[in-house]
Order: structure tokens, then C-alpha cells, then sequence
């Protein structure tokens, strides 16, 4: 087909043409005495992304799946009791990785379409009162369901009740789009992947972990090698790795965080909320609402769009796909053929973000349903015009900060 | 600035992806025994895609200007006369050429906004009566206004007055994007160059000339030695070039013949057309006019569009630009500042026209004009929906066709 | 520094620029309808490159430790006895990988230099009476010395005493360059990486098991999810996967298996075989020696050279790389100073492995061995040419087999 | 066949992967305003490596022989006469055009082996009491035969008759790579192209012109338009261009300029002279002669090795290809079957030198030429290593600057 294809999926996203440039690179030896001036200063960046001073971070050759397995294997022991709310696919396959390696996994079962409720988890940790919870986990956005939750709202309820626990955090689909804050909201561990927020391909587990969390890892009895922290932490000092890394996809890294400073955080944060608010207006006008029951929920990266009951989302999809070269996110097993994904992360701009309405509407139509055509664009064009002299800075993710 | 850039003037085009991976290769000798393999095929394919059994398709390093200079020098003598309907800044440009290569060139003086008129032409050749007119020359599709001209109605004029002149055509906007049948209408020398229909970067002009012009070729007094017929003719014959050729361009022309011929040809056709009948739908919606005057007149390839007497088009293109990343075709010469353009060639679908349109909406909103957010794209998106299932036949450019 | 850099290391080594091209792709929905029909026919060429039709093919982003972790914990359970001949860093980190995961490692320490000696293994088998030995672990081709092992001889050995334990084996830096037989030698698990034979950036861990290993799988109780067999076995039936992979590194993939397939297995092993012939004869016109102390321990990928007791292989790498962009292999731990090593496999020729000796026998000059210049690529030379005509078979690597 | 191929031809060059990695853009528009940005300064930069802060650098898709075409056509008129020294193919093919343009061309004819002598044109220049010759050509470097002219020297018989011709170089083959003093020696037109020094894929003809010339262009009735001056003149004030450029090039260009910068106009000369050295010195370890007869006449980019009247040199180019993926440079014309070239120019470092020396002897043997295996590579390596202290300076290739 001809034109080049559409990506709205909430990753992998669309990679900068500068990030595909600096990955045009040959091999290279990764014992070199020139690695390390490649290496060292991406594990400074990162923590910049990460906005942590203390914490450490790490790159495994790996997926966002290979980060949650990396948190939980270096700090904690079979048994091990933890805390997670589950609203959606992504949050319920962390807990189903925490119980296949013997966790004692306490599950806080959530609508999908709502969020992780501190006062649920403040429930948990309160009638802890040995303190036996030793990890509270948290999906900081739900890409599933296209929900946020906030983050620092959780610690405070740690902090409310004192709980010694750890506060993991899986940011897969939101570090490097949505305002995140390690240091201030006390995360001890946050994982992230390559493929979103950090516009490269899938293959780098994108990690960081406060010194709390390396305490815990000296006591830590799961197995692990592969993702072991001490092996990393030891030869990452000087810049090396315990084994070969994907080397290729540094140089991309180094890219991407070029890009990202260059714009400056708090301006990707604001793009990405500006953009989904244009979505959401366009959704809107379609006549249609979001998976996510509240605007306190709204995801900035994806929103997932619930299809009126005489269609199959999972028609649009295909429609979208195959006669538009749109692809579109599908909605994942509770929600399958009830939702479509739009993802709105990465690097993006309006007229991306208008592409993907104007494409939605034509598979809307082909899948049945008489959305009226341009409605959602120009609802979204509206938005962003009147938006485009003051960029509105991105929602509040945490009362620590209201 | 984030998110991919919207490239929408009438060339460069959009390179696919396959013909920049075809490119990535290393440099290489050109007189090496396996160079043949590459470029042997190349003007085998070339002639499929101008239509032409018989002539010959050279590949200059070049544009279409080289192109256009190609044609003139290796057929035509100082002092010849030539006659050329100029009715927009290329053709002005191509008659200007030929000026300065001291042709005596007959302009016939044309309205912007109409095409190549074949009375005029009959007028001037009817009047020849000693055949003194060596050559006429014919812009296919004028970039400048928007506007596509019938060439096969221009040869029935000279076959009907049975005058011996070369018949050339500038190609280089329509070609591999329109309909161009070269021993039909029988041309004698059409030129085209790599950055339009072919979807490369610029750096080729591709060029096919008919046996009659390699005959006038003998006779040719003008002097040339980059552009010589002869020199490429001997060493093209085994595969090789009289001087290092560009060979990376080569490797993507292959892939690029691969997609139009995988698409199929008049498929190809009926993409551009359907799309830029979305494209005039749109501003039609708006309510504004083509340059172009009547819808016979209508190019497939590149849309110029007339701003409202209160806006600068200049603004449009500015706003564009800065605004949302979108890169529109500025008016030239005669009417800059009252035009923008929309290219809509080479590898391209509904979605990014329905960008294009999107984008264009937002840059006259911000230049002043109150153009109804989302008609345009509507209008654009109803007329591809309902066309969905039967893709129309491209426009009949030829009443010898007819 | 000008020039090309020559890459010598035993991986990565050489990326082709067809896998280069074949990775300049788009990032993509890596559950659309067509993803399949690229990794489809990956899984079933990945099966001949093992040489097994019975096995089952896995892909996981990782590296070759990610490789091993992924067999251990998908077929064996804490406590589990295992056996394995450390003969140098590679075999000695699986064996470390082992224990971290509570495996019961029963190593047979064996010099460095020699290679997994089938006698030793079947001590240990002949005195496992009760079959207590869950797996019998072997390094194919130990990186670090430049040794290479006899699996099918270690087949024979279990087969002769009827024992039952899984046979795994690590081909990281064998597989694709020296000959493997996965069905033939039984072997159960077998570990890669992309970025050897395969020419690929780090990325991939490749894996193939046995259908015995996959009903070992039923019974594993070593934790597991990130490497988790049975989550991909569902998923890779259709072609998709439980979690994002490194979609980029799967079209380089194609291109590289394409590759290995034009050129014939049998031809890419005879080719390694007589390039690494040609390094040793350098070597030995050299005076130097191999780390290997036998000629049917040689390793057709890696060649470890020991230095002269005078000067530290540790100068000879690093004038190398400095004063001539050589990348050469270090030694590691025990050998460290001792030897350097030039990796030979991947895409390699004649005139590169001229290259790496002639680069070589500078930096010995430069690190203060008299090394007579010329004399190791004269060697080499006429090796090369003399077996012009008649490439030589590789070595046989079975007993099995003769 | 596996590996990278080896390219010792005198240009295209080694292309380096910073400037593959430029050209990884996706095309643009050459009228946004952006475009000046990358633009102007390539102008700027140009102007350094022609060492002229007076003239003006020209950038055209083209190659070199398009160069020579520009600076004969805007200088010149029909008749005028110029004077120019044959003694290779190049200088004979510049000798052509000149001719093809109607102009009278007092050809020096020269042996082939030696350079342009500045005697015999002191002695036409002499002659011309009326300074009737508008023009003095010479070949800077003639690729053919491997032979340098002092163009310095040059000027000075010009200066010393006081005699007002342009002069004009070919420079293809030397600047950016041999010593060029454009505005020193008093060169009023410089032709380059982008595949040899400046290490870009063949599509830009990069000339330099004078005031001087410019003057010229006032009056030259040489019909031109592609190739014009004039237009780009008046565009390229602004950073744009009269018709589209070679947009992907341009960003090749500034990584090429980037990278020749960083190693230093003088440090690229003397490491192109060194790596000749090493040649030269491995041609005479083989018993084998430069076609240039005197080392003053020795290039520094190309050596053409006369083989031994018992074999072809053609079997050694065709054997080094097919056994060995190895690129020499053939004999043109008059020396075809008794030399062959190895281009030493570009992007190029020791190793890949001795590579190029360790090929050829391969070749050499093949082709029946009983040479000492090793023998060229190990005086080359000698050079090399004793010289690796002490860059050498590049050879003087001026009187006046002596």
C-alpha cells in the first residue's frame, strides 16, 4: 500500500527520524575504551527523565515485562507479601508475574475504567500493623483502560500510616510522557521500556531504583542473573555491562534524550496533555465516552474509547488497519471488541493527532456506526487552535503537589 | 519540534521506507562486472513507466531542469525555432531555457489556470507552412498552477497538420503519477527527474527520447557533453555510464519501480486521482477555488489553491510551517501570496490527505480566513468513503484515448 | 580517526549491510494482521539453522545470559543437580547463573585451553546411579579460549549409559558459524544470541528445545516469567507474543537467515573453517600459540593467541585500538594478560581476516613483541590461496558423525 | 558473498557511517525556512576546503564532469581559445568537453606518467603575444595514471608573463584530500565532486570560482542554464536554490565537512600522504612501478602499479573482485591491461591500506604474478610503524610555497 502507515497504538510509538539516524551505527566492541563515554552519561540522563538524585538506574536488554520481573527479583523473597490494585491488563499481568514467582500477592480488584484508589490502598497498609507488606505496587498509567493514577497521593498514605514498604511503580506508559517524580514521591522502584515515552524500538528495560531499594536488594532471596542489580551496578560504574548490551539501541537512547531535553521535560508533559485533550474532545464529539470513568483518571498518553453497544471495536480496528493503514490499539481481553485504543504518547503533534481522528471516523463508518464525519477533528481543531497561544500545563498527577 | 513533519508540496514527495532502506548501501565501483545487474533492468522498467517500446530512457545525475536541458542540446541546433505554451512558472522557466540556449522560441502567452490550449498550437504549426518549427514543447502538468494539460490532444493537432517537429513534454510532476503514454501520443522527448512520482530524493533526471530524437540527435548543433545522448547511449548498452553515475539513487529507483509496478500502473493513476478529488473536495468545502479554471484543467499530482482576497497566501504557508510542521507549496511569480499548494504525488493515502486538508485548515484559520473547522476534511472524507468500494478510473487525458 | 573500524571481538561481530537495510524500518503494531506473516516463517527458518525439526524456536529481547537463564528456569527446579565442565568465563558463568538459581551445579573444573572432555561427564553420569542429574550442561564453543567441544561425543556418552538428564547446550557463539545438529545429537535446550552467527545487534536471546524439555517445562518449578516458555508457545503459534518484541531486530533477522540460507549452512561452516585455518597459520608464523592446546579443541569463531611471557596482552589490544580502530577480543579473568583473541565468524572474507593479522602483528610490534611483519598474512595468504579452488569441510565435530 | 567488500578504486570513497547516518533524513522542502539554516554554511565551509576566502563555492546535482561543464560554459565563449596539458584519461576527457563546446583547445600533449609541466605551458603562454588565451587548464590530480602537477608552479608562469587567462583546475581527485590553495595559487575555477575527498555518495559537481571568473561570467556567451551561475548565485544568497538541490547530500556534506574538520585540513593531507607512502612502499616490495615516473609526479589519493609484461592487469582487477571482494581500479584507455589503481583517498586508515596491499597481492598471484606473499604488506607495515610517531608532512606541491 502506498503512503506511509499511521501509528496510534500506545507503543510502540513513532520513532523521530533523528533517533532511526543515530541508530544508523556499526557494531562495536562493548569492552572498548570508548564505550563508556556512550554509556556513563545515559545513566545520568536517564535519572534526569526519572527526576531522581539518589536512585540508580539500569538498562536490561529486555521488554517493560523484563523491568517489573527485574524490580520485584532483586528486592524481595519468595513470600513475600505485596499490595497491588489490578484495573486493567497491564496492572493484573504485574500481580500474575509477582504470584508466579511466589509472591504473596494481594490484590486490590478495581473497576477498569478507574484507577489505583489510595484509600483502598490505605485500607491494606493499615491493617498491616506488622508491617509485613514489603511492597505496594502501583500502575502509574493503566494503558489498557487509558488511566492515570497519582502516584504521590499513594505515598502519602504510606507515608500517612509511616509503612516501610517499597513503592514500585511500573511506568511503562507514562515515564518520559507524563510527568513522573521519583525523589519526590518516594518510588523505589520504576520501570519503564524503550518503545513508549522513549521513542525507540522495543529491547531496552529502562529501570530505576531508589537506595532504599538497593538496601532491600542485600536481603533480596529471589533468583535472579539476568537482571541482577549487583552485576550491573558493579560494572556500570565504569561505564561496561556484565554481559553484551543492545549497544545499537544506546545510540538511539542518546538520541531520544537529546530530544526530549531539548524541548524540556515540562513541555513533553504539556504536549502530550494538550494533544490528549484533543483527542478527548474529538472523542467527545463522536458522541462517545471514555473507558476511563473521570477526567481524574484520563490517561495523556492513550485513551481507550468505548464503541456504542451495535458495533465491535475490534471492526473499527481491522477497518482502520485495512483500509486506512491506521493502526489503532485493540482492547485487551475484559474489554475486547468494547474498546479501541488511541495511543498519544511519544513523537507527536497535532496534525498527527488529527490523522488519527479523521481516520478513526472513517472506520467508525465502516464499522457501522454514523459518526459525523470531521466532528472529531474539528472538535480537536477548535481545542488546539484557542490552546495555541498558552500551552496548558499538564494535569496535577498528585496531591503532594496541589 | 516533536512528531514527524508534513511533507505536502508538489515534490520532494514522501520517500517511502522501502526506498530509504533500498538506499542504505555502501558506495561502490561502478565499472565492477556486477553493476549491470542493477542498472540494465533500471531502463528496462523506466520504459515501462513512460510508456515506450521503442525509445530509450537515459539517467543523468541531475533535476528536471538537467532534464529539460538534455532534450534541448541533444536535438536541437542554435537558431531553431521552437513553440511553447507558457501558462505557469515552469513552463515559463523551460521556455526561458531554451532562450538562453539561443533557440528562437514562439511563446504562446497563456492565461495561469488554464493549460497547454491545442488550438494555439494549431495556430502556430498551421501557420508553419515550411515545417521551419523544429520542436514543440508541452509542460504535461504545470506545477506551478496546478493545472494538466492534454498531450495527446496536442499530437492529433501536429499529426492532423502532419508536421514533422519533435514532440517533447515535461513530465516531471506527472509522470509516474498521471497517466503518460509516450509512443501513444507519440513523444519525442519527456523528461522527468527522481524526486516526484519516483519518490526518491532528488538527483536523477530521467529522461526517454523516441528513435526520431536520437536521429535529430545526429544532426543536433548545440553544444553538450554532460548531457550527451551519445556518450550514455554506448556505455548504457553494456549497463555503464561515460562518468560515475549516482549509484545510490539507482538502488532506490529499483525499489521504487517495484512499488508503482507492484501497485500496478494505472492503479497508481487511480490513487492519485481519487486522492486529489478528495484533496478539491475539501476546498471546494471551504469555499475557496483552484487556480486551476475548469475541472478539465484539474491536476492529479499538486492543488493550487486561491486564498480569499483578504489573506495573504504567504501566511498560510508561514503558519503552516511553524505552527504544525506542515510543509505546503508556496505560490510563484504571479501569483505569490494568492495561492498556496497542496502537493498530492508519489507515495501517499487518505490519511495524510485528510492531514494535509486538516493542517490546511488550521494555517488559514490562523492567516485570517474563517474557514469552517473539520468541512474540509468531511467533505474529503465523504467523497473517499463512498468511493471506498470502487476506485474511479483516473481522468481520460487524451481525446485520442477517447 | 578516519576509516572504517575493523572489528575483531568474538561478537558482535560484522553486521551485513543487508541486515543494516533490512532494519530500516518503521516502528509497527506489533498485533496487526500482518506481523505474522514476518515472524511465522522466522520460527520455522530459526529451526533449520538449529538443525532440528522436532524442537521449538523461541525469540526473547535479551542477550545470551537471558539465553541460559530462559532454558535453566523452564525445565529444572530449585535443588535440582545439573553438570557442567567449566573450561573457561563462559562455561563458568553458566555454571554461576546455576547456582544464583539453586540449582545443585556439579562442576567438572577442567584447564583452560582443553574443552568439555566426554570422559569427565560420564564419571559423574556413570555415578549418578539413582539418575538423580537433572541436566548436563556443555559450552559448545567456550568464547573465552577459543575452544571448541564435541557434543555429539557427550550425546554418546548419556546415550551409552541410558541417561536420562536434558542435554543443554550453549551454542551463543557456535551456532550459525560452526556446524550444530540439534535432533541428531539429542540436544535438548540450545542457547544463542543475535549478535554472533547471526550478525545481528545484541538483542536477541534465540532458543530452541526439545519436545523432552518442553515436557520438562510441565514440572519446572524454578520461577519464571519474563523467559516463560509456555506464554510465548501460546502466542508464537499465531505469530504474536505475550509482550512487545524487538520487531526491529526480527526484520534483521530475516535478512540474516536469508543470508546464512543463500550461502548454504554447510558453506557458511566451511567458510569459517578455512578462515580460522588461515588465522592459526598466522599465528603460528607468528610463534605464537593458541590458548586451544590441541588442534581438535580449535574453535572456527574465536582464536585465542597467548603472548609472549615478555609482554601483556593487555598493550596488544590496546594499541589496537588506538593506533590502528583494531577491535580485539581481551583475555578474561584467568587469561587476562595473557592472551588476546580475534574473533573470526559472522561475515567474514579473506581479505578481513588479512586485515585483523596484519593489525595484529602491528600491535605486537607497538606492545614490544618482534613479531616479523607480513609473516603471520603471508601465512594466512597461502593458505588462502592454495585452497582457493577447493574449499575444505570443517572440522567434524562428532564422533557421531564419522 | 559474506563480508564487507574492500573498495580501493579512486572514488566513490569509503563512504563513513557518520555520513550514511546524515543522510538518514526524510526528504523536505527547499523553500522552507528552514532550509538557509543548513545551507549557508555549507557555502561557508566549502570556501575552507578550497582554502578561498575571496572566491564562491557552488553546489550542483551533478558530477565532476557536470563541474567541468559549469566552470567552461559561465567563463567562456564559443571560439575562445585555452590551453591544457593530456596525460591521462581525465585530463584528455576535459580536453573533450572543452571541444564539444566549440572552443579552440591547445592541447600540451604529455606523456602519460608524468604531470603537467609547467615549461611547456610557460612556452604556449610565451607565444601568445596577444594573450589571446582565455583560459589555462590543468589536472590537478589525473586520476588515470596516479600523477600530481604542481598547480602553484603553474600560477607562477602565468605570473610571471603577466598572463590575464583564467585558471582553471581539476581538482576531483585531490581537494579534500591533496593539498589545494585556491586562493594562493591564484585558481579562478575549482572542480570537485562529492564521491572521492568529501566521502558523499556521487551527485554533487562542488566547484569554486574566483572574482575573477565571476567577472568572466559577465561576458561568457557559452549557452548554459543548469549549470548557470548566475541563478544560483542570486539564490543561494539566502540559502536557496533556482531549481530543486540534493537536499539528502547536503546533510551528507556537512557530516563530511564535520568530520574533515575535526582531523584538521593539514592532518588529512598528511595522512593521505602517509597511507600513499605505504602503498608506494608495498608496490616496490613487489618488484612492481608506479605508471608515474618520478616521485614528484607520485599522487597521494590513487597509484597506478604497471604489472609485468607477462600477465594482464585486468586478470588482477577481475580475480581481485571475484576471489576477493576487492575493487581496483582498472586501466582506461591507453594503459588498460597494464596498470591497475588502488585508490588510497577518503575515508581511510592503516589497516584498511594493508588490506587493500594484502588483496592485490592475492590478485596478483592469481592473475600469474609470482609476487612474495606478504612482501607488500610487510614494507607497508614497516613504513607505517616507524613513521607512527612522526606524521610526515604532506609532499610540497608548490614552488611558491617553498
Amino acid at each position: 500500500m502506498s503512503g506511509n502507515p499511521g501509528l496510534f497504538i500506545p507503543g510502540p510509538t513513532n520513532m523521530p527520524m533523528a533517533v532511526q539516524r543515530a541508530m544508523t551505527v556499526a557494531l562495536e566492541d562493548q569492552r572498548s575504551p570508548d564505550f563508556p563515554k556512550l554509556t556513563l552519561p545515559l545513566f545520568q540522563d536517564l535519572k534526569k527523565v526519572f527526576k531522581t538524585e539518589t536512585g540508580q538506574a539500569f538498562m536490561f536488554p529486555g521488554s517493560g515485562t523484563g523491568g517489573w520481573e527485574s524490580v520485584i527479583t532483586n528486592t524481595l523473597s519468595p513470600g513475600d507479601k505485596v499490595v497491588i490494585a489490578v484495573f486493567g491488563q497491564f496492572s493484573h499481568l504485574w500481580a500474575d508475574l509477582c504470584q508466579r514467582h511466589g509472591l504473596d500477592v494481594d490484590i486490590i480488584e478495581t473497576e477498569w475504567g478507574v484507577g489505583a484508589r489510595p484509600e483502598e490502598y490505605a485500607k491494606r497498609l493499615e491493617a498491616d500493623k506488622d508491617k509485613t507488606i514489603k511492597a505496594v505496587l502501583v500502575c502509574h498509567n493503566e494503558t489498557a483502560t487509558g488511566v492515570s493514577s497519582d502516584i504521590g497521593a499513594i505515598r502519602k498514605v504510606m507515608d500517612d500510616l509511616d509503612h516501610p514498604a517499597l513503592l514500585m511503580v511500573d511506568g511503562v506508559s507514562s515515564i518520559a510522557s507524563i510527568d513522573f517524580r521519583m525523589d519526590e514521591w518516594g518510588v523505589d522502584c520504576a520501570v519503564s521500556g524503550s518503545q513508549k515515552g522513549f521513542m525507540l524500538p522495543t529491547g531496552l528495560a529502562i529501570v530505576a531504583v531508589s537506595q532504599k531499594a538497593l538496601a532491600a536488594y542485600e536481603e533480596a532471596k529471589l533468583p535472579r542473573c539476568f537482571f541482577d542489580f549487583g552485576d550491573m551496578i558493579k560494572l556500570n560504574a565504569d561505564g561496561y555491562f556484565p554481559y553484551t548490551p543492545a549497544t545499537t539501541l544506546f545510540h538511539g537512547l542518546r538520541a531520544s534524550l537529546d530530544i526530549l531535553f531539548e524541548e524540556g521535560l515540562e513541555n513533553v508533559y504539556a504536549r502530550h496533555h494538550r494533544l490528549a485533550q484533543a483527542v478527548r474532545r474529538g472523542v467527545h464529539a463522536w458522541g462517545l465516552e471514555l473507558c476511563a470513568k473521570e477526567p481524574k483518571w484520563y490517561s495523556d498518553t492513550v485513551s481507550a474509547i468505548v464503541v456504542p453497544k451495535t458495533i465491535d471495536a475490534r471492526d473499527v480496528i481491522s477497518h482502520a488497519f485495512k483500509n486506512y493503514q491506521l493502526s489503532l490499539g485493540t482492547g485487551l481481553t475484559k474489554v475486547m471488541g468494547r474498546v479501541f485504543r488511541i495511543g498519544h504518547l511519544g513523537s507527536l503533534n497535532e496534525l498527527m493527532v488529527l490523522q488519527a481522528l479523521a481516520g478513526s471516523e472513517m472506520a467508525l463508518r465502516d464499522a457501522g456506526y454514523q459518526v459525523e464525519l470531521g466532528s472529531g477533528v474539528a472538535a480537536a481543531q477548535s481545542y488546539l487552535l484557542q490552546d495555541a497561544a498558552k500551552p496548558m500545563m499538564p494535569k496535577v498527577t498528585s496531591v503532594a503537589a496541589a
